[in-house]
This record gives structure tokens, sequence and C-alpha cells, in this order.
């Protein structure tokens, strides 16, 4: 090790890495070091260009905390979040799509056909229902569906002092025919944060920040595969320029808008509203 | 970017850069995107193994303040500053290593031949000294200086409240022959911050958390590239397996034994005490 140059230096970081127990960890930091090195080396990184890299990711440590992680935001706008989904898609199943970092895990439980507007938020009053269903199509009854989105104004509860924390989002359990509805609004769409060290990197990369509004869902049923996912609806302007990503052909939904009561049967919302219908499909696990 | 797969993320994550106004960086992006991507698509990352990076990035931010910086070290143990050092010494200077953690740069000045002990540190008299040149063996009057070390110990001040905030550190600039010298003890081997992140690494790759001793050193002057360096005892038993890759075979010195106070002339210390004799090398800026 007295010997290293900038060929060598390499194959001996793998090699200090040859006692590691856990062979699928070994496997990981073998090929992680030798990409990250053949980044280094390919690009020719400077002192400067390295304390640049270091100064971002201390300054992403600084600015998270329980309710924001920078780390998940970077992996985002990178696009290594979608890869790993994209990788991990099981067969069959519901495309998955980002957690992003507003998941809160202790959601009320709500009742089929719940209105989780717990709040005035004004906009446009949406059915969201379905099925939760396996890859052959048989209905899974019981499945848990945890969901929650942002606001018309594109803030999610956490960001608006104005929303009662709990708005827009619940868990419901599907019933025997493994249906699920709740009543909500449209949310709309938003930019990720934009006051952190990624948002300085979406500027100097003249990237957009915004993402195409959303509702957001885990889907999960014992002895199957849970699903995170996101569905998007058509008629979004920033469809095309998700900033993290997320957005995939099978999660774009069509708004059907609906002038009578008597349209959102057996759930109750006036009219006019609008409805989704979107079907989960989750793989054996 | 709705029909986003496996395959073609990459490219669409490369093509959201396109506008990046700083051409470099656009191609530092571009290479980072692929091998990050690469490195995912290599080893099939799980959604709970990115979690786990996620985690650790996040610890790495939460331990890491104005005194430490876990990502430093996590760069250092994964040998990236290593080959950032190696990939980018200038010709025929002296070679680069590690800066560590433990730099302050608000070192006070003392004259040549300053003794640095400002507190009881004990340990085994060291002077040493040497010149500063250009590539050509000219000496450079007036280069600048800036060093610091472990106790005896292998504490730094930062580290022990028993030694005073400015112990065994100092600047200094050279002579009009281009001379250094200062009076200090031996430095001690220690480890690694092993609290943390990094240190959960360590163990879970069966590594070693020792660094040898050394001697920190940033050499400078003007119309010259700045070094960054550090000097190894040959007789260090941690010499070989240097936890963050920093020993270059250039860097290691003997310690010379003398007898007489005579031998330290025109410095002072009482024997018996050792020197180390280097020289630093500086290229044209």
């Amino acid at each position: 090790m007295k010997n290293l140059d900038a060929d060598n230096v390499t194959e001996a970081v793998v090699a200090s890495f040859r006692r590691t127990r856990d062979e699928r960890l070994r496997r990981i930091l073998e090929s992680l070091v030798r990409h990250l090195h053949g980044f280094a080396r390919e690009v020719r990184l400077t002192p400067a260009e390295w304390k640049a890299a270091i100064d971002f990711l201390y300054a992403a440590g600084r600015i998270s905390d329980e309710r924001r992680n920078e780390f998940v935001l970077a992996s985002d706008v990178l696009g290594l979040s979608a890869l790993v989904d994209l990788l991990n898609r099981p067969e069959g199943a519901t495309e998955s799509s980002e957690l992003g970092p507003f998941y809160n895990p202790d959601s009320p439980w709500v009742p089929l056909g719940a209105d989780i507007v717990r709040g005035a938020a004004g906009g446009e009053r949406v059915l969201v229902r379905g099925r939760v269903t396996d890859t052959a199509g048989r209905a899974i009854a019981g499945a848990l569906l945890d969901f929650w989105q942002a606001a018309p104004s594109g803030l999610y509860p956490a960001q608006d002092p104005a929303q009662p924390a709990d708005n827009l989002r619940g868990r419901m359990r599907t019933d025997e025919q493994g249906r699920y509805a709740f009543v909500t609004v449209k949310p709309g769409p938003y930019t990720v944060p934009y006051d952190g060290p990624v948002g300085a990197l979406l500027r100097a990369g003249g990237r957009d920040a915004w993402r195409p509004a959303h509702f957001h869902f885990i889907v999960s049923a014992d002895g199957h595969v849970p699903v995170v996912t996101e569905l998007f609806p058509a008629d979004d302007p920033h469809l095309e320029k998700d900033a993290v990503f997320g957005v995939r052909a099978s999660l774009v939904f069509r708004y059907v808008r609906h002038e009578t009561a008597e349209a959102a049967a057996p759930y109750l919302v006036e009219p006019p509203f609008y409805s989704v219908d979107f079907d989960f499909r989750l793989a054996p696990a």
C-alpha cells in the first residue's frame, strides 16, 4: 500500500474489503468502488471539484431532518430512485414510483368511501376508486392502502400551517371484492424543495423543479410484494418533465367529470365532481 | 419521459442536464449519472439496499459538524480522496496526501526553529527540518508551511481536553535559503473515528481503522501549486494498511536518533532527540 498510483489504488481499495462477511455487501462495495473511481478517473476530478462534492453532501446533511431528506431528493433528481424502482418491478404488478419525502406512516384509518378533506382546501372534488387484485386479476380482500397527496395549492400538510396535520391522507382496507374508494380534491403540481443544495444543482443544470400533480399510494397485502407508487393526471402540464423521473405511462389516468350525485353511488360526493378509476395489481411475495 | 424503463432512464437523466451552462459541470454530471446508474444496474440494487445507502448518508450528515466531516472520512476510506490526489499531482512536485478532518486554518505563526509543544505532551522529541524548493531544486524563500499533528497518544487537540487548542501546530515562513524547522514530539498512530456510519462500514467490511503516525503539511508559495501532504515514519506498524490509503513511498522518512545537543544546531532541543529531514518541492502554478 506504499506504492499506490492512480491506476492501482482501485484494486487496493477493493482488496481492503475482501474480508467483508456478507457476500452481497462485498459485491456491492466492490462495484461501488469501481464505479466511483471510474467516474473520478474519467473526468479527472480535481481537488476543488472533490471539495465541491463534499460541500454538497455536507450541506445536504445540514438541511435534512425528520421531515426532509435531501439525500432522497438528490437520488430522485439524479434518476437513481427511478432506476431502482424500474430494476425491481415484480412481473405483472403495478409499476412503482417514488416514495417522496412526505410519507407519514401514522395516517388515520378511514372507512371505504371516506372523505379525506379535513380542512377547507378548495379545489375540485374527486372520487378515487378501484380494486386491488393479484396479477391474475383475483380480488384481494383486506389489502391495505396507505395514501397521501398535496392540496390543490401543491402543498402537503407538513408544509402548510393552514392544513390540519392529517389532511388529505388515510389508511383503508379493501372490502370483500377488493374495492377501495375515497373522496378528496384534485392535488396541485409543485416544485421539489429548491432552497437546499439539490435546488442549487437544478439551477446550475438549467433544470426545472416541477413535479406533475399526483396521488401517492402504498398498497400491501399478506403474501404479496407491496407497491409504492404514484398516479398522475393525463392533463398535467409537467408530465413530460418530472424533476424526479417518477412518471410511467401505466400510472397516468384521466379525470372523468360527472354532473350528477348518482354517478358517485354508493359513495357520497356533491356534483360536479371528477372520478379516477385505478386498479392495483400485486405480485406474489 | 412517460415511457421510462431500466435501460432508457439513464439517457433521460443525462438529457435533463443538457442546458447546464458550465460545460465542465455538464461533463461531470453526465459521467456521475452514468457511473451511478451503472453501479445500481450492475448489482441490481434493491429498494432495501437503496434505503440503507440513504440511511448511511443521512447518518453521516447527523454526525458531521464544524469539527468533523464524515463525508470526507467516507471518501477517504473508499480511496476516492487518494485517487483524486494521485490524479492531480503536478509533475516533479512532492506527492500529496489526505488533508484529513483536523486541519484548522488559524494555527499560530511561529518563528523558524520554534518548539510547537505547548502542553505537557510526553513522548520523544523530534526536530523536523528541511527546505522548500521548486521542481528544479531552487530554494523558495518566504514559502508558507502550515503544519499540524496528533500527540503521542494519537489524539489531536480538538479531541483531547488535556491539550491546549493550539498544541502541536503552527504556521511558518521559510528563510532566504528556503529552510524550515520546528521542534516537536513523535506523533502517535490512531484509528479514524469509529462511532459513526463509516465506522460501521469498516466493521462490516472486516477492515482496520488504523492510520500510521504522520505529520500534516500544507506548503504553499506565490506562483506555485500548493501541496497538501503527510509524512510517515518508516517504523510505523500500520504503514501497510492505512485505513485511508494516504501512504506514498516518497512520503516515508526515517527518524535519526541523536545523543548530543550540538546535532540540533542552530536550533534548540535537549538530547536525546530524533531528527526528520524532508524537502518539499513545489511545481510552478
